[in-house]
């Protein structure tokens, strides 16, 4: 099993505006243009906040977004969205009742992520830094966080993307 | 004229922890492993904040820091440092009076930066991200900036650093 995080921020470390958009996102340029269809295929499962969710419900066929994963949505209320499944409760004993053989993606939002590097259980980040600043938004760390160091992987350019891959140190 | 951020951050986007110490970036590795030299080599002038300039201070021989460079610390008091200048008033007003043939490094913090990025004068920014999660700190970005975008000139790996190189667009 190995859990990654893998998504896009600003250069100031937001994940979204105020108002949860990501125009900045599509201005910057499209996922075809990293490696994300390799990643995807990878995966196993997919994790991801209520409102995370609410911007995948956003797309058109929004069902299809994900269709070879497992998709769970934390919430304490139902989702009307066809391939999507609520769960609830503490997410790492979630994480660690998967499976020793899944490849989970985290998708975030902080509340999800937080605790699981906290506990240690992030195998991988992987990044893509858009050369945007918002100024203020919702951001993809908090202070929720404790210290803590990974290992630098490898840098790459993708467009105006730069990724950058971490390990995590044993 | 050309007016340059260069600087280090925590992937959470930290200058510094809360007690403005930087063992986290001791220890992710040393100037020389990067592009300083040539980058200092280029530069006239430094302009920092108060309390960067504390974190200068600390250092043995820091007269001989910035050898090359004049240097100025944006301070409403004196210093007692040799070779920094105090200087006080627009941020913007000054670096624009510096002169159009000079290098201008901004070392930080934000409260110099933000104010010449919003209004446009920051041409470079070259940011080497260090691989660790601090939880709560120094920013180098805050709630100041306005939205804006930068060109990604191009991604580098020093070590443990991931260095990303940006340009101002017109």
């Amino acid at each position: 099993m190995a859990v990654f995080f893998y998504g896009c921020v600003t250069l100031d470390g937001y994940l979204a505006d105020k108002a949860h958009n990501l125009d900045w996102l599509h201005q910057t340029g499209e996922p075809e243009e990293t490696g994300y269809s390799d990643f995807y295929r990878a995966m196993d499962v997919t994790l991801m906040g209520r409102r995370t969710f609410r911007e995948v419900e956003r797309l058109n066929c929004a069902a299809s977004v994900y269709p070879t994963t497992e998709n769970y949505v934390f919430t304490h209320g139902d989702l009307s969205q066809d391939g999507f499944t609520a769960v609830s409760g503490d997410v790492a004993e979630f994480v660690k009742k998967l499976g020793r053989d899944k490849n989970i993606w985290v998708m975030g939002g902080s509340a999800i992520l937080a605790p699981l590097l906290n506990q240690n259980l992030v195998d991988h980040m992987i990044i893509q830094v858009a050369p945007v600043l918002l100024g203020e938004g919702i951001p993809l760390f908090t202070r929720d966080e404790t210290r803590k160091r990974f290992y630098l992987e490898e840098v790459r350019k993708y467009g105006q993307f730069a990724e950058l891959r971490y390990g995590r140190i044993a």
